[in-house]
């Protein structure tokens, strides 16, 4: 029996105030309105973003939410006014929108659409976009997204319609990581073909870096951790040199220039540190170095002496890796089809979403590299 | 009769000490030897990074010193080795050397030549390359030149031959502050037609700025200074408004938000203040918005919390307007006797090399543009 036009009951974990586990709870999730679509989760990907939220970015204006923001899933039911989608479409939600019309969409140069989902602060959508209630509570759509449900409604602006063959527990990885790091490294720091990189933290935004650089060309790729039990996967996706900072006596950016005659020509920090940020842009060359800020806090300032950039480098960042949401991921969807992105190296755990508590203690520790959780069967 | 090879007596002025006034002394200037040019220098500007060494950046190894770097002068001998000068050439001496051999004059991204004269700090040049002594001394040349001398001498790497159409006593400007700014909108930030630009501090190298802003074709120029004496001759270099922070109760950034629907393409700092660094960035459009540093310190660290990047932002430095400098240098010399750029309104007061300590005061209490200093005769 057809679910459109109706309310879906459905199970979601909520988080319900910071610095608690989430709480699997039964939620209503109301139909689509106009321009919307209820899109049923079947996979989502557990991020560092769902982690800092709930525990270090944590306001308490961001509760109760539904977390997860790197999820796949099917178009359940459309609003009106949807034409592009129809029930039965495989999509990838999207934390960044892409309208179309706006002038940031409009501009080649960022990504960074105005109509989207966000609300003035806290990393939710405004409560009253909010299709999830909760013992008869509105509850907030992180991100705007919500993958740890297994229904969420979002504008069509902010979906991604991808290819029908793509594997939703594989691709939901391109909903956020992946695309973040791999477009940092190619879309914004525009690696060019025989440069030296360093990488550095090597979850899965780094990991994917890496295999960015390695896209663009890069000769050398030098993968920087202070955990060395991941420079064997950072080898796959194409690390040519690892350095643990914590075997050297002097900083890091030292190292880095005695190994590459003075500096790396591109940096990408994919920690969310702001001492890593000073690191990477200093370990950068003189001249024309660009480092790019992929990880993501907002509890300090980044800060260096103006002479390193006064001498030629170039500081940037990356958010969802540059890519135009929208004409990204699914371009992304095809190159892991064609085996042109690599996707299943980065899972190291399938849990389900009644294990989302676990998946993010496993993140806490570093024990993994990406957890997916099957959310709905497909 | 001629001097060539011979050590010439003539006068200079020598900062013996930081934070003194400097003193007018007869040093004695040695031949160039291989592969470097003896300048008589006709005409000196004085730059802020003169002042800076004197009173800021005081550190006592970097004195005495002959400082002075924005001079013009006539070749008056040369070195073996020397085939591309001879004496009575025009010149201008470039404190950023372009050796034409380097990896970083081979690379087009950059103008920072790594066979300059620079020591390992204080602003001088190694000590065994000065040419100067004074009662028995040596001293030290600053930023690799000495123009507050009646004749310097320098690596022919470092010196720009020049239209022999030139007047000496305003291309002198060239030597430093305008082509910093003018460069820093042109070849660092690369403005583009149509965009709105912000230029923080209207010095010398601000209005240079507001002056390349409008050759690259920007169709607002806004022009920030909590001075508002010197509006009048931003408009002469092309400001189309005027922002003086002093007049706001909120932050700048806020006020050329609002005046731009979300804040300028471009913004250059030209006060040398991290401060200001900080809000030049802040007052960027998220997306697109590219800030330069182009004002000089090394006292402090620049910040600012890292969404200002994250959303799009580029923060770059520029270093003598990013010009490969003898390459750039003869070009804005014809750019000029092409009325192509304005220097002679940046000439507020003219001087002898006896009255530098004048200039410097003037400088200091922010009551000149460009003060330039005739040295010898001509």
């Amino acid at each position: 029996m057809s679910t459109a036009g109706k309310v879906i009951k459905c199970k979601a974990a909520v988080a319900w105030e910071p610095n608690k586990p989430m709480v699997i709870e039964e939620i209503e999730v109301a139909p689509p309105q106009a321009n919307e679509v209820r899109i049923k989760i079947v996979a989502t990907g557990v991020c560092h973003t769902d982690l800092y939220h709930l525990f270090e970015g944590m306001h308490k204006d961001g509760f109760p939410a539904v977390l997860g923001h790197e999820g796949a899933g099917i178009v359940e039911s459309v609003g009106p006014g949807v034409t592009e989608f129809q029930p039965g479409d495989k999509v990838i939600p999207l934390f960044i929108s892409q309208c179309r019309e706006c002038r940031f969409c409009k501009n080649p140069k960022t990504n960074q659409c105005e109509n989207g989902w966000a609300a003035d602060s806290h990393d939710v959508m405004a409560l009253a976009e909010s299709r999830f209630t909760c013992k008869g509570k509105k509850v907030l759509q992180f991100m705007g997204t919500s993958t740890f449900s297994e229904y969420t409604v979002m504008n069509q602006v902010a979906v991604a319609k991808i290819d029908p063959a793509a594997p939703l527990d594989k691709v939901c990885l391109l909903g956020c990581g992946v695309c973040t790091g791999y477009g940092a490294a190619v879309n914004t720091a525009k690696v060019e073909p025989g440069s030296t990189c360093a990488v550095f933290g090597l979850g899965a935004v780094g990991l994917a870096a890496v295999m960015g650089c390695k896209a663009a060309g890069a000769k050398r790729i030098i993968a920087v951790d202070i955990n060395p039990d991941k420079f064997e996967k950072a080898k796959v996706f194409g690390a040519t040199e690892f350095v643990n900072p914590k075997d050297h006596n002097k900083p890091i950016n030292e190292v880095l220039a005695e190994m590459t005659n003075g500096g790396v020509d591109y940096s990408l920090e994919c920690v969310g540190n702001v001492a890593v940020m000073r690191s990477a842009l200093e370990s950068c060359i003189k001249g024309w170095g660009v480092s790019v800020l992929v990880g993501w806090t907002d509890l300090h300032d980044f800060a260096a002496r103006p002479i390193q950039l006064i001498a030629g480098r170039t500081w940037k960042g990356s958010l969802f890796g540059g890519f135009k949401s929208k004409d990204g991921v699914p371009e992304m969807v095809k190159a892991y089809l064609n085996k042109k992105v690599k996707l299943d190296e980065f899972i190291t755990h399938k849990m389900t979403l009644d294990q989302v508590n676990d998946a993010i203690e496993l993140m806490k520790h570093g024990k993994c590299i990406r957890t997916v959780l099957s959310v709905s069967p497909q």
